[in-house]
């Protein structure tokens, strides 16, 4: 039997700890091709490049033998994917998967989610997708814990297919190389980001700034992604690109917009 | 009476006719401050700078008696609302309004919009917020026809507010001027684009790629905001952040993730 053919990719860039460990991980399931952005892409929600030019080209990152084709992209994880789908790959893949993300994309954080786009994409292409993140920025998170979660989600996902419309926000606890707890299929918390904006002036002079901020919950259902998290266990939301807000349509329809 | 503050920005960048359109008639209904991209940033989606610095300086494009106070901003149209929201504004604006977009941000062109991005920003903070697309890609793109029914959503929104963790998405078809029909409140039609590369050569000899390609309706029905703008109407998307698939969770659950 033909194995599944699987699309790796992210959005910390083709050298990235997470995406090695992925390619490792789905290399023991399919077969695996990658395409990543050449650089970190992390903080670029769901954009495309659309007025500039794409660069992509064949890389070799690991030489053992067996290691799948690799090509690197000058763009955003979404364009990564396109590429992929409408260029590089001579088949359908089975599954694009994305990550391992260094830093969560939970609750609202899956908005401003580069990971996430790229699986989006696939997903409104018709093709089940999978966004992992371990809720540790380090460049030298420990990705060791959840490998074997991690391959059950994807086999699951192969045999089951997804949910039309949708796609899985994966996000995995900080565990430093231990197993979690488990995994819980849960709903996006409620949360956002409490600004900071660090003023600083540059050598000449110029005024410039830093964003930071910090996570603020507004959530306190155990149900959510970061219920589970907190709690050690792995966190599937399953995440769509219909932004319908359906049950606003009757707040609007009774607002005065006609003469 | 205090007349309300309106935040005023878009993804095209300052200069860019459909903001000034904007500016003008939310002069009108209340107090504008405009914070506002310094380049064109289409296609970004819901990018955020958070790994460069951001630059931000008050500017003055319009120079009549009682213009509103301006600045540009180096980053995207996200960050052009956190900023305004944390750094600039005095006061919480009333309301936040984006665009008026050059081209359309019906269907799934809402997930690669920037112009929203910077609606659910502030849709993210508790403000009530609309996205304006006008249907023609053009910079000269005739925006005469809607601006009655603009200032009619806008003062409807400052009266009524939103559907808790929603903003609207509002398209406005091409009509060279004329009024648009009237207002359809919608659902997101699916759709998705057939992507086409453009493989070209460098003067240098290396290869590279445009991102083009043709949109794909693949929603016959007559209540999405694509048959509502395709038949002269603007169209009202309520849009939600929450991207949880509620309905996907049962179908995940019968998975087999645990041991």
């Amino acid at each position: 039997m033909e194995k599944p053919l699987i699309l790796v990719t992210n959005d910390d860039g083709i050298t990235a700890p997470g995406l090695r460990t992925l390619i490792q991980l789905m290399k023991e399931i399919g077969e695996v091709v990658v395409v990543a952005p050449d650089s970190p892409q992390s903080g670029m929600g769901h954009a495309i490049t659309v007025d500039n030019t794409l660069y992509s080209q064949k890389v070799v990152v690991d030489k053992e033998k067996g290691a799948p084709l690799e090509y690197s992209c000058s763009g955003t994880p979404a364009d990564c994917v396109k590429l992929a789908l409408q260029e590089i790959l001579d088949r359908r893949p089975a599954i694009v998967v994305s990550g391992i993300n260094h830093g969560s994309n939970a609750s609202i954080n899956v908005i401003y989610s580069g990971t996430m786009s790229a699986a989006i994409e696939a997903g409104i292409e018709g093709i089940p997708a999978i966004g992992f993140s371990l809720c540790d920025y380090s460049w030298n998170a420990n990705f060791e814990g959840a490998k074997a979660e991690i391959q059950r989600i994807v086999a699951e996902a192969l045999l089951h297919g997804m949910a039309k419309g949708t796609v899985l926000n994966v996000n995995i606890p900080k565990t430093d190389g231990k197993r979690p707890k488990g995994i819980k299929v849960c709903r996006q918390a409620r949360a956002n980001w409490k600004e900071q904006f660090d003023k600083r002036t540059s050598p000449n002079g110029k005024e410039y700034y830093w964003l930071s901020g910090e996570f603020e919950l507004l959530d306190k259902g155990e149900d959510t992604d970061e219920y589970a998290l907190k709690n050690g266990y792995i966190s599937i939301v399953p995440t769509q690109f219909d932004l319908t807000a359906h049950h606003a349509i009757q707040h609007i329809n009774n607002w005065n917009l006609h003469e």
